[in-house]
């Protein structure tokens, strides 16, 4: 019994997580109960409070998965890069950033349609992530004015102003567009190699 | 009476608007009720229904509104400067983009969030309305490609890259903070600047 308990949580926990994910990304987070999540994974509502006490913290859980991803795909592709080399790392941070976000596009929708009903504990922790990761880029920019290969009036302003470029791609590219990902990917690198250089 | 009515809604049609504007980006559309909105303006709910059909209706009037006046008013800015140099356009278009939506946070935020609760109709006017916005821009890329002043791989991105760029400062910036408004201009424009030369 304990066994097939066992298995079952482990099928029925990341299915919660799928589906809220879904259901918050196409009615908002407002608009879903935790019944109607209950009732798409195929479980009693009572089921559901065995893996998760509230959908404040379904959530959170949802978010902070979505940023922990984020900094440790990049983490990883940045431990296969020439760290003493800011050009090279951020030509990887722009695709890699592309990339990553175009792969999920509800987690990335729910990522900054829902951080004002995150409880205030909850969205200081998302809030020191994405810090976090922008700091991964604020950090490349300073390298690279400090090797005098990048040229920019103040690192935090660039970091924000890169990233919020690269977020445009994700609400507007659809696959099988004018352009392949690989030219998008070419173009934006293109923009934010001449935004800090010159 | 007639008379008493009509200056009467002269002053309620306007603060329907600007009440709905501030409860919408304070708790979403979905969660706002017309009964609300008719109490915080200090009208019953049945009156309210002389101004407008529905709170559908009261949400596209607000969005359509805000496309509406960044369009005149930047067609207003363009005119008074030379329209054959793209560079100028450029930078005025950079640092009007960033005044005009840093004055109307309410409107911005949700001219982004609410779109999803847009009809289909309502959505595909607003959508040209963007789209039209867009063409200012993209325009001006355009011209300064012809003139050789620009170089740029495809002017459509590159349009909607300027624009999230720029779409950026209003989710962060706070006046009083490190940098005054001029600072964050000049950064941005210098970042654009670069980005659609070199």
């Amino acid at each position: 019994m304990a066994r097939t308990q066992g298995s079952h949580s482990d099928i029925t926990g990341p299915r919660i997580q799928k589906v809220a994910l879904q259901l918050f990304a196409r009615h908002g987070y407002a608009a879903v109960s935790m019944r109607q999540i209950a009732k798409e994974v195929g479980v009693q509502v009572g089921a559901l409070y065995n893996y998760l006490p509230d959908k404040q913290s379904l959530l959170f859980s949802l978010m902070n998965k979505h940023m922990q991803d984020v900094l440790a795909a990049w983490k990883e592709q940045k431990a296969t890069l020439d760290p003493c080399r800011p050009d090279g790392l951020l030509e990887e941070f722009a695709r890699f950033h592309i990339r990553f976000h175009m792969a999920r596009p509800d987690a990335v929708f729910i990522a900054y349609m829902e951080l004002r009903n995150l409880s205030p504990e909850n969205f200081a922790k998302i809030e020191a992530l994405r810090k976090s990761y922008e700091g991964e880029l604020q950090s490349i920019l300073d390298a690279g004015v400090a090797q005098r290969i990048f040229t920019l009036r103040d690192s935090k302003i660039t970091t924000l102003a890169v990233i919020a470029m690269l977020n445009g791609v994700i609400t507007w590219y659809r696959s099988g567009g004018r352009l392949s990902l690989e030219e998008v990917e070419a173009t934006y690198w293109d923009m934010v190699r001449k935004a800090v250089t010159g």
